[in-house]
């Protein structure tokens, strides 16, 4: 698997994802500026990964702040200000606010720590999200794997994989881990319009680890499922409501409606660290809209004028209803979804790990 | 309106939509190769316009016949083989098999006629092909005009417009007419990969004839259906087979679940020329697979690497029961549409145009 988002040395590294498939680029993030730049121009991108971004740009700022301070206040005010820097790079994914809140939980456990003790403890936070969240990754895969007969063909949609977390992905890991124990499977990649993530993410993904793959249109997917050709959908999410409605990369909506009109079963793949039960609906999840040269262009390629207007939503919510199941860490869960998250997230704080 | 295809004193001339929005170029077919392959890389395209293209390509091929020989019996041949040149570019429409049909009745009525008088009757015929197309787009304008109410946002997919016909186009006839009517509406262009002909072709023509449009990636016609921001979708069609199954563009299919499940009348507008028969169900519809290319590029652009193994159907069926109505130009049908489809058809041979 390819590393995303991790710490070299002092500072946080990443694969700028922008430039994938051609080239693999590590950017090397100095100031909390540069790492909030790369979360919002989608050099990291992926709900769980931002999450680990993020944490990491945490201790890199209350690294820079002890550099040059030994006054606590200063400290905390530093680091409280590099998370709500952050805070302000992507509206929607909640790993982002969750891992967030994380690291100021932390930083207030440290309030009387003097700083140079505090930036290593708050790093070994950073690092925690980011091993717990391989771990997530690799039970969400043995869970969903499970789902997976021999010779299914399944569809993802955008990126959920490697590159979108700090482990095996989370859409993706059931395909890995299902590919790793030698069954056969193929996988159909939606291209993922406008910025397109199954293209040049998902695919390369499945190129590298050698697991058969065809790259469609997303366009294609509903003729795919008409004509019985599509087993099972896995997609990750950016944000689990309360009820069980996802947010997920704009698209995925039309993919659970093919699905259901076809009898598809359609999986959701996410840490519990997605599930927002301060979030009732849906309909109460902020919606990104990004810039209209997005939808202008394919790569970086000019493809109509620059004053045709566009529309361009960055996700989508589908409800409850289309939803099969949803694979966590913790266990997959299945409609009536209000009862089922509320206890896996009560788990998660009551229990810790399990 | 722009011209797609025209006769241009001795030869077919064609707007090559493959150079549009950026470029305006004319394309003069001095061979029927020449045509054929305008046909066959999308140069031309749109059912009905590849049908008007393939009759001024018939009657090239007999001017061409007739200046090098005045025999009746080669005359024909050389004509008779044009047409089989022509048949064998695309699959899927149906308009194009019915134009050369309809030319080849012609060349039977010619047969007794010298190569000289037989090649202007033959352009004759090709001209009221596209007389009569262009006519039956306005017609469908008006029928269809009487769906789109004030303030309506309207959904379109592919290029079914001026640029598809010898005329207003189908699927954007009732909205160029509501236009000019000055009944405001809105249009939501789906971009339509891997080709584009929603945001190089169907955007532009928006944007030419004044009609306020936004552009959107494919995979957002859902999220906005469900949110409510949109009236109807007008599309087009390749072929309509007896049971009023639609094959037209890929993506079309995705499109109808999605108004269906949310509401939505979803028309299609085609000339009756669009409607076969002798195909019973959309299942006997070929379905025309393009090269793999179209789908690891944008517009020209390489997106991924050539070797990632791609699927490139260029059309997928719509059943019937996702249709609410076809607005053709003898009238408008609904379900159920076997008898009412036999009934336009057979009026078309019995009474010709009305």
């Amino acid at each position: 698997m390819s590393r995303t988002i991790w710490w070299q040395d002092d500072h946080p590294a990443l694969l700028d994802q922008t430039l994938l498939p051609f080239e693999e680029v590590v950017l090397h993030c100095r100031t909390t500026e540069e790492l909030a730049e790369a979360i919002t121009s989608l050099r990291v991108r992926g709900a769980p990964a931002i999450g680990v971004a993020a944490a990491f740009g945490v201790a890199h700022s209350a690294f820079l702040a002890a550099e040059t301070s030994e006054d606590v206040a200063t400290f905390q005010e530093v680091v409280r200000t590099a998370c709500m820097r952050l805070a302000a790079t992507r509206p929607t994914a909640v790993n982002l606010f969750w891992a967030l809140e994380r690291m100021r939980a932390k930083l207030r456990v440290l309030e009387a720590t003097a700083p140079a003790a505090a930036a290593p403890a708050l790093l070994a936070e950073a690092r925690a999200i980011s091993e717990e969240d391989a771990a997530a990754c690799r039970r969400i895969g043995e869970l969903g794997a499970a789902l997976i007969e021999d010779g299914m063909r399944v569809l993802t949609h955008c990126n959920a994989g490697a590159l979108a977390t700090a482990g095996i992905g989370t859409a993706t890991a059931p395909i890995f881990v299902a590919h790793e124990l030698g069954r056969p499977i193929h996988v159909y990649v939606d291209e993922t319009r406008p910025l397109l993530q199954g293209a040049r993410l998902t695919a390369w993904e499945m190129d590298r680890a050698g697991v058969p793959f065809t790259l469609i249109a997303d366009n294609m997917a509903a003729s795919l499922m008409r004509r019985g050709k599509i087993d099972a959908v896995f997609v990750g999410a950016d944000r689990i409501a309360a009820n069980g409605d996802v947010a997920n990369k704009i698209g995925t909506f039309g993919v659970a409606l093919a699905a259901q009109a076809h009898g598809v079963p359609f999986y959701v793949a996410a840490p519990t660290s997605t599930i927002d039960l301060a979030t009732p609906t849906g309909d109460t999840i902020p919606i990104e809209e990004r810039k209209p040269e997005e939808v202008r262009s394919a790569h970086g390629h000019r493809l109509v004028p620059d004053h045709f207007p566009v529309y361009n939503p960055a996700f989508d919510v589908t409800p409850a209803t289309y939803v099969t199941a949803i694979i966590t860490e913790r266990g997959i869960v299945r409609a009536p979804y209000g009862e089922a998250l509320a206890g896996l997230c009560l788990g998660n704080r009551q229990k810790g790990s399990v």
